[in-house]
């Protein structure tokens, strides 16, 4: 047995893709939808940690940062970020955290042939995702990163973090148009209801740009509409979650990682 | 979200027979197996209790006894049983346990034509299945009940609670011989391992009498072997499981009782 938590969990695809990943691979196992409010966490997470046919589970909002300080242990990544996205159950009910966004979303990049070194990147978004993006980034070595941030001092704080531990990289906050950069990232939920307003001006996108989602559903927001519609090109919010499968099941003991 | 608790939850069947009902209605549902011991039973129902998209779940050993006792509200047939194997989650997180081994044991018999109104009953068990349907057979209006169990002084205790609740059932605590009885019941766990003990001594069977099972795996017991070569109808486990989906599947608000 594998979960995954949120709230809401409607909109949450990460079971109908492990189920079916699972099925492939004939691995006798489910991954099941969970929804607990913040309030109901920590008694939700004594609860798992006496299930002993539970091998771990997937973390999605609102829980990812809650996750880091509840989880008996997280990952040097996890602490880093201030977040966590998967969790192992070990066999004596002790739960591991750790954070696969970043690492899984720039897997995704790469294995749709766009390789981030050295690339100007620009992000909108200082949350838990786009902080995990950040950081993997950084790690991946991009020659600039601007985030931009509706609420402007979210995105200091994070460029200022993210400075503090990649000191060599170019790296700020910056305004709602990514013009001057190859890579336009949107790392927020907007994109998820309708009506939503775009992350960035749609007028500043240019033909030579990659425009990428962390938003999986619908699969082709307003944003990619809008980048299509100006001859970008653009890179799904499934990849991510694609590239964090594997990471993930390893992680969680499912099959050894490749 | 629905599941069952269990320990250990190998052997249980009610996650496919439920899931299948499911599909079969188009029910946008699913029964999962929760593995918890006796140990982690409160703590794992605060965590339930925590979580917003489950509907319930079935209770079944070793938990069933201490379910009545860690609920939120227990029915009169709980309460009367000590025992309960079907928990409602309302929307405001309260757990209301209820029992329906025994109503579904009849419902079973009845249902393949075995009315056990006025028929002598021999039963071997005095645990928590084996309560329920001592209940549910003095409800249904048998004409005697004869309890066996191979710590006696639990049938005898198991006959009197039948008879301080039924006054004018003929109930009694009787020997491993069901000589004189219409239905033989197992209501024990015997059966479910390869080399356990038979239920009953298999040379007391006669054509005349049907021989029913609770255990569902395997199929067909040990018992249900003895009773058929002695020329005995026979009555299996999988049938109380059958009739009890209708009944749980209505008190958990997945379906109005028809």
């Amino acid at each position: 047995m594998f979960a995954i938590l949120a709230d809401p969990v409607d909109h949450v695809r990460t079971p109908g893709v492990f189920n079916a990943w699972f099925a492939a691979r004939r691995i006798d196992a489910v991954l099941v939808p969970i929804e607990v409010p913040p309030a109901g966490l920590a008694a939700l997470l004594d609860g798992l940690r006496a299930m002993t046919n539970l091998g771990g589970f997937v973390v999605t909002m609102p829980h990812k940062t809650a996750m880091v300080g509840l989880a008996d242990e997280a990952s040097r990544t996890a602490q880093l970020i201030g977040a966590a996205n998967t969790v192992r159950r070990d066999r004596d009910g002790r739960l591991i955290a750790t954070m696969f966004d970043g690492e899984g979303f720039v897997a995704g990049l790469r294995s749709h042939g766009h390789e981030p070194r050295g690339r100007r990147v620009w992000m909108a978004g200082a949350g838990g995702v786009a902080c995990a993006i950040a950081f993997a980034l950084a790690e991946a070595g991009v020659g600039r990163l601007t985030i931009h941030n509706r609420t402007a001092a979210k995105a200091v704080e994070l460029a200022a973090r993210v400075r503090a531990a990649y000191p060599t990289l170019e790296v700020a906050a910056g305004s709602a148009h990514p013009g001057g950069h190859d890579i336009v990232i949107n790392g927020t939920a907007l994109g998820l209801h309708d009506g939503d307003a775009l992350p960035c001006d749609p007028a500043a996108l240019r033909p030579d740009m990659l425009v990428a989602e962390v938003v999986m559903q619908p699969e082709t927001t307003a944003l990619l509409a809008a980048a299509t519609a100006r001859g970008c090109r653009i890179h799904h919010g499934i990849h991510m979650l694609d590239e964090q499968i594997r990471l993930m099941a390893a992680f969680m003991g499912i099959e050894p990682r490749a």
